[in-house]
C-alpha cells in the first residue's frame, strides 16, 4: 500500500454493502459476511487503515485457500458461566469476536467479570474496532490476540523471532468519550513494516533489530533473508524487557488459556488465539466511583502542559472517534492500493464497486 | 542509596527476625509485621533492592506519621464471590495483598477467575514478590497498583505529570521455572530516579522528559523545580503512546474499580490502589494445554540467537529466582545506605542488628 499517495473517498454505507456482498458471494454466511464488512469498515472509519478494507483481498485469498470456515458455530470446549473457551473452527475472527462480546454481555448480568478464550479464530482485524461496544454499556473491555503462525518478534536480547506482536486493547468508560486503545506489545506491527517497505519509506523509528543486534529503521531488512531483522519488543533496546514480558503475558492469555498456539506445529493458514474480558464496575466500587476517577484523570491528562508549538495531549482513541464522525459525513478515504484491491475483488465476484464521492 | 558501593551480606532468617521485631515494636500487629518483613526480604532475595529492606525506614517513618494502620481487617465494600472490593484502611500493603491472594485461592476453587480491587492500601512494595504463590498452584496471577498521591509520569505529548508508574506484574506457570515479571508502564520508576540521583549517576537511558519536551538521563532535573522533569511513559518519545495507554488501563483497574484515587484530593500519606486477578487454566482449555503452550514458547525464546559475545536470552523472573537460592545460601547483600537505615531503626526500636556473614 502506497500510503504516501492521495486517497479517494467513498460513502461508508456503499462500502459496507459492497464488502458484505463480496464476502457473501465468496460463500460466507450472510450474517458473518456483514459482520466482517462492518468490522473492516469500522477500522477505516477510525483511521486504522492497515486493518481496514485493505484486508478484504487477503481475506478473500484466505477463503479461496480454504483457511476460513464459511458457516456454522464455534465449538464449546468449556463453559463455566463466567468463563467460556471456544474452538473457533477458523470462522471469521470479527464475527467470532462479536459473538463472544454478545455472550459476555449476557453473562455479565450475573457475573462481575466474564472471560472468554478462543482458539482457531481466523484473523480478528483491528482490535480498536470492538471496545466501544462495552464502554457504551459502562463496562470495561480487555481484548488481546496472538498469531501462532507468525514469529517475527524477538525476545529481548535475542535476534531471531519467537512470537507475534500480541496487541492489548481496552475500552474504559468515562462520562465523556471513552478511552479506547489497541497497541502491539512490540515496537511496531507487521502491517506497518510491510506498508513502509512497499512505499519505499523508512520506519519512523528504529523498531527492527538486525541479526547483529543493531536497531534499524529499514523495513527491507525484514524481508532480506541475509539480514532477517526482527521486530523489537515495546521499549526497544532500552526497556524492551518490558515489552517482552507483556508479549509473554498475551501469549499466556490467548494461546495458553485457549489451548492452541505455537506448540501445535505446523500452523496452517491465518489463525489467531483470542482473549476477551469484560469487567463490570458495578460489581466493584460502582460505576459512579469508576467514572469519577477516570473523568478526573482524563482532565488531568488533557491539562498537561505541552512544549511550545506542540498540540495538546490526546487521550487514546479520541482522535479515532472524531475521525469516524467526520468520515461518515464526508466519505471514507481509501488509499489507491486499497481501492485497487476492492476493484480486483469486485471483478472476481461480480459486484459493482461504489463510486467515489 | 549509593548503589555503586559494595554491599555487605546478612543471613536471610536473621534479617527476617530483625525486621519483624522492629515493625512489631513500632506497634504493627505480629502477623502483619512478619508479613511485611517477609515481603521486603523476598524483594532483596530477588535482587529488587529499591523495594526491599531499603523501605524499612520509610515504612517506619510512615507509621510514626500515622499513615499506616497498625491492626485490624480491611472493610468489605462489595463481595460478589468472584469479585471482592476492599477498603484497606491504610493497613500494610504487603499484608493486604497476601490476604487478598489467600482469599482468591479460596474462591478460585469455585470460580474460573477471581478479581480483587483494594483501595486505601498502604504501599505494597515489590510486585514481583507475590506471583510465585499462584504459579506454584498452576494458576496465573495479574497484579497491578497505582499510587494516587504520586503524579510524576507525564501523559504522552505532555510535560507535566498526571499519574504514577503503574506497574503490571504477572505470574505464568510453566513445567519448569515460572515466568514472573513486574514492570512499570513508565520508562522507569521513581525509586530508580532517586537511587541514581543520590549516587550522582546518570540514568541508563534518557527516561525523563524536561519541561521543554526534551528527553534527558539526568535525574537531578527531576528534583529541580526549574526543570521539573517527568518520567516518560514506556516507549519514550517514539512509542510512549503505548505506555500511556497501559498506564491508563492500570489506573482504571486499580483506582477506578476500587473507587479511590486521584479524584479524592487531597491524598494524604502513602497510599496505593491495587488490582489482583487469579486465573485458573483448568477452567479454560486445561492446565496441561496451558503449560504445553508456555513450555514451547519458553524453549523457543531461550533458543533465540544472540549477537556474538552476548549472553543467552533470559525469561522474566528466572534470574531473580536463581539469585534467591544463591542469597539464601550465601547471605543477602545489602548496600551501605540500607544497612545504615536498618541500624538507625534498630537503635530507635532497641532491636539488635544482625551481624554480617
Amino acid at each position: 500500500m502506497k500510503s504516501n499517495e492521495k486517497p479517494s473517498r467513498f460513502k461508508a454505507d456503499e462500502l459496507l454493502q459492497f464488502a458484505t456482498t463480496v464476502f457473501a458471494k465468496a460463500g460466507i454466511e450472510q450474517d458473518k459476511a456483514r459482520c466482517m464488512a462492518e468490522t473492516l469498515l469500522e477500522s477505516d472509519l477510525m483511521g486504522h487503515t492497515t486493518h481496514g478494507l485493505a484486508l478484504l483481498k487477503p481475506y478473500l485469498i484466505s477463503i479461496e485457500q480454504g483457511h476460513m470456515t464459511k458457516e456454522g458455530q464455534p465449538e464449546v470446549i468449556r463453559d463455566t458461566g463466567a468463563s467460556v473457551t471456544w474452538n473457533g473452527r477458523r470462522l471469521p475472527g470479527a464475527w467470532l469476536t462479536h459473538q463472544a462480546i454478545d455472550l459476555a454481555f449476557e453473562r455479565i448480568k450475573e457475573q462481575p467479570v466474564v472471560t472468554i478464550a478462543i482458539q482457531h479464530s481466523h484473523h480478528i482485524g483491528c482490535l480498536a474496532a470492538y471496545p466501544e461496544r462495552a464502554t457504551k454499556k459502562g463496562l470495561m473491555m480487555l481484548l488481546s490476540c496472538s498469531d501462532p503462525g507468525f514469529d517475527r518478534v524477538a525476545p529481548y536480547g535475542g535476534t531471531t523471532g519467537a512470537y507475534s506482536p500480541n496487541p492489548i486493547a481496552a475500552g474504559i468508560p468515562t462520562s465523556g468519550l471513552p478511552i479506547i486503545f489497541d497497541i502491539s506489545t512490540s515496537e511496531t506491527a507487521a502491517g506497518m513494516v510491510n506498508q513502509s517497505h512497499k512505499s519505499g519509506q523508512r520506519l519512523p523509528h528504529p523498531w527492527l533489530l538486525d541479526n547483529k543486534g543493531n536497531a534499524t529503521d529499514d523495513p527491507a531488512t525484514f524481508y532480506d533473508p541475509a539480514v532477517a531483522s526482527t521486530i523489537l519488543p515495546l521499549g526497544g533496546l532500552s526497556t524492551g524487557y518490558k515489552g517482552f514480558a507483556l508479549g509473554l503475558m498475551v501469549e499466556a492469555m490467548t494461546t495458553a488459556l485457549s489451548g492452541h498456539g505455537r506448540a501445535d506445529q505446523p500452523i496452517i493458514g491465518w489463525l489467531s488465539s483470542v482473549f476477551l474480558q469484560i469487567i463490570d464496575p458495578d460489581a466493584f466500587a460502582g460505576s459512579a466511583a469508576f467514572t469519577n476517577q477516570m473523568d478526573y484523570l482524563v482532565e488531568k491528562c488533557l491539562n498537561s502542559a505541552v512544549p511550545e508549538g506542540k498540540p495538546p495531549v490526546r487521550l487514546p482513541g479520541q482522535r479515532a472517534l472524531r475521525l469516524r464522525d467526520q468520515y461518515r459525513e464526508a466519505g471514507v478515504p481509501l488509499f489507491p492500493a486499497v481501492v485497487e484491491g476492492l476493484q480486483d475483488m469486485g471483478k472476481v465476484y461480480k459486484v459493482m464497486m461504489p463510486e467515489e464521492v
